[in-house]
């Protein structure tokens, strides 16, 4: 049996709280046995909701708070009135090591900000960064920066691949993953300087764990023929969104194509079994949560309008990271890198370069 | 009757040169018989087609030229040796009047650079953009930059919400388009400083020819609910290529979904009528053609890997463009908006402020 991890929820994030989130978690436990959970937030509301889950209700804890950060709170507010909140104790139960991840459906900006707080930047990382998982048409790959800052330099973008390739490592279980740069080109000379001088560091990296494949365009993606891509989290925020509401877009046409007619109506019913696949392939639900990568901690964000399907797959994925010990790998990776010794001219990105400023804070 | 509208063809552009253009125009011309064209390349590759559309033929004339501006060229070299080539002469047939509109599959890069140079922006514009039609539930809108430039600034962003407004005037029939500005979130909070400002300067210009609605998301884009989606160019190009990817995913789910069994299969052919309509609203090449806005005469981009469908799409465009107007439209625009009084804190941007870099030149 595998060993059992402990996820520690905000109850009360997102747009429907407790109503969502215990439905959410009953789900994830009937895939995971080995979860344990414990609901932070208000807990007449939680306890209401839980008491429709006897299997899941052995397996929780309540911990009562009334203190809600709402979605359009600041992130300096936040740091400011949210100590002791239904999203800020969940991060300092994983701190303490009492939970193994945490699981918000709350505001990003909040989330982000708390969560740097509490669990604080790994050793080498001065970015923490949003990873995204992003169905392809192989599998999934992994995309950040999904809107955690605004804007990266080469060197964090260099820094965000390696994040990267250590989060495809744990989750997909590929030792070497394939890593692109996304850009508006795939010629040398596209992009801005940011994208360019990334694409210099990574490609004269050899000795990083990864191997990268160069630059990448919007509609490549979803082709599947790289398991990281990395941008700046504008881009990244842009194209996670334009893809989803691509999805959802040609799903109205689709269900209008498939009624325009009585044969079409006869007709989906038949291929009833092929549509389940797609609405299944097709469902952004499935690869919910975005997860804080860069920190001493798991702290994965839920979107805010998720059902409890939706906030399920966030939770899966909080326990698919704690259980494949992603934390330890990366700080493995992050300290190898940093600890390479300096080759000039090739192999690896010498500490002292441009890089070693993203990396200098070891 | 319309009236007649020549449109200047680069014939050696895109992947397939003449192969795909002939066609392609062959296809406007069925649509529209006002059309007439000018096509510029080698001769003799250019008539080996063309002598397979008889009723093109005599709409069209050839005019020979060996040069040719290759793929991968970069727009510095194209401008030096350029002079003369099979992209560059349809822009200056544009300037001197004998045609109307230019279209080319060409390098990007390259049309962008020569089109500034031989057509000249625009009075009051400092960056021209590239503007594509966007497939929404609704109708279309149009997004843009899509990849002119990377950056712009706050008074750039707000200068492309002019230009957008105007295509939509010509294109759509709406006189007071609905323009929104691509963000990462729809708070006041988000987005860079350039974003930001853009926002600032949008909301408070009540008597610019357009209605701002604010932010909007990428996953709002395809929703039309908005006529014009303003950003920058790199974000802009990976959210247009993004989208493509997507639907092309989709549409190969779908193909596996629809023949995963038996009755899969049945029921698609079933339902094929409805599989027709779903094709059409998916198909990019519908919306093919991107337009660069802000200069002097109508310069249409069209995919270099287009298809004549597609190729004929964005000679659709160039005629609509031509057809409507919209030069002069977006020129008086941009005149009337630069010579509008200013009036301290509301209503306008002060030709003085900020805004007034952007517009000084006029």
């Amino acid at each position: 049996m595998a060993s059992l991890k402990t996820i520690a929820l905000d109850a009360m994030g997102g747009d429907h709280g407790p109503e969502v989130v215990v439905p959410g978690a009953a789900l994830s436990l009937d895939r995971q046995p080995a979860l344990r959970f414990i609901f932070f937030g208000q807990q007449s509301r939680i306890e209401a909701v839980l008491q429709q889950y006897p299997a899941l209700a052995i397996k929780s804890r309540v911990v009562h708070t009334d203190l809600v950060i709402a979605m359009d709170e600041k992130p300096s507010q936040a740091l400011r009135h949210g100590k002791g909140s239904s999203m800020w104790l969940p991060l300092e139960a994983v701190k303490a090591g009492d939970a193994d991840a945490a699981v918000s459906a709350g505001n990003t900006g909040a989330l982000m900000a708390i969560a740097k707080l509490v669990l604080r930047p790994m050793a080498g990382i001065e970015r923490p960064a949003i990873a995204a998982l992003w169905p392809t048409i192989k599998s999934e790959c992994i995309m950040l920066d999904a809107g955690a800052n605004i804007g990266a330099s080469a060197d964090q973008l260099a820094v965000y691949a390696l994040m990267g390739a250590a989060m495809a490592r744990a989750v997909f279980h590929i030792e070497r993953p394939l890593v692109g740069l996304l850009n508006v080109g795939t010629e040398e000379m596209k992009g801005n300087e940011d994208v360019k001088g990334a694409h210099v560091l990574l490609k004269s990296a050899d000795a990083l764990p990864l191997t990268y494949k160069g630059f990448i365009e919007g509609d490549q993606i979803g082709q599947g023929i790289v398991d990281v891509i990395v941008t700046e989290g504008f881009a990244g925020n842009i194209a996670l969104k334009t893809a989803e509401g691509t999805a959802r877009q040609i799903g109205t046409y689709l269900k209008a194509a498939m009624t325009s007619s009585f044969a079409s109506k006869l007709g989906a019913l038949l291929a009833s079994g092929g549509f389940r696949v797609l609405k299944e392939k097709m469902d952004p639900r499935r690869v919910n949560g975005g997860t804080f990568l860069g920190l001493n901690g798991i702290a994965v964000k839920s979107h805010g309008g998720a059902d409890a399907f939706g906030f399920a797959s966030a939770v899966d994925l909080a326990y698919d990271m704690a259980d494949s010990g992603l934390i330890a790998r990366l700080s493995a990776d992050i300290s190898d890198f940093h600890d390479r010794p300096s080759v000039a001219g090739a192999g690896g990105i010498p500490p002292q370069s441009s890089a070693g400023s993203a990396l200098g804070k070891a």
